[in-house]
């Protein structure tokens, strides 16, 4: 019987993303960061899972050449800054940054919780140049 | 001065997903997930948001030929059926799934709270192929 494809890693709930994480490293960048495709294989895209304390923030801005990045904030109150502008960030708010926006961020000094996001990034083919590859099955009976 | 190539849309906090996102649709698939991808200018990838009440799953499987998707769990027990498994899910696990496996998935009926994830997709570059394209500017004033 062929192996299916799939992976499991277990992170931990978001609460634990901050203590879990711990420090600075070159492999993190910044404290409070935990790449999941360095413990998966993904192919395509990368994400990180991030937290950050009341006024914490890093300490660089940077930008990209080739991926595409998306915040999805979940918790906490914070900002993003983008070339000129700073935009408040809250839970649920999503941010695309583009190839050669230059960001940075923080937690806010006020925000009642830490600040806790996923960052999603990939550069390859654009999604809508995929054909259409979902093939669902009405008739496997559930497993359950 | 050049507009900044980058776009904020905000979702909601995670316990507002499931009401927000209302019934079943041929958009939707399903009830209880957003496609941020069909809101927001992504290019590379795709990813929805998704709340399922105890007990609640979706009738059908499905398998992708050319996408590679990511499932991170964020709140509250559930499983997933992969091809001929079925794997216990809760906040913290990331179940990454390859091409041609038959996945399908529900809160767990003993669930104490919705089931929250993401789902990410993608099909492009494998990311290891990207030349390293991050570029740190740690001489730029932050701007709070």
């Amino acid at each position: 019987m062929a192996e299916s494809d799939y992976q499991v890693v277990e992170f931990g709930p978001m609460e634990s993303w901050g203590a879990f994480f711990g420090g600075y490293s070159p492999q993190t960048l910044a404290p409070g960061r935990k790449f999941v495709d360095r413990e998966m294989d993904l192919g395509y895209f990368g994400v990180s899972l991030n937290s950050r304390v009341p006024g914490e923030g890093v300490d660089y801005w940077h930008s990209h050449s080739v991926l595409e990045e998306l915040y999805l904030f979940l918790e906490g109150e914070g900002e993003m800054g983008l070339d000129d502008r700073v935009v408040p960030v809250k839970a649920g708010t999503a941010v695309r940054v583009g190839q050669g926006v230059l960001r940075t961020w923080r937690c806010a000094p006020t925000s009642p919780v830490p600040l806790k996001w996923i960052c999603i990034r990939a550069g390859g083919a654009r999604l809508k140049d995929i054909p259409k590859d979902a093939a669902p099955i009405r008739d496997r009976p559930l497993p359950w």
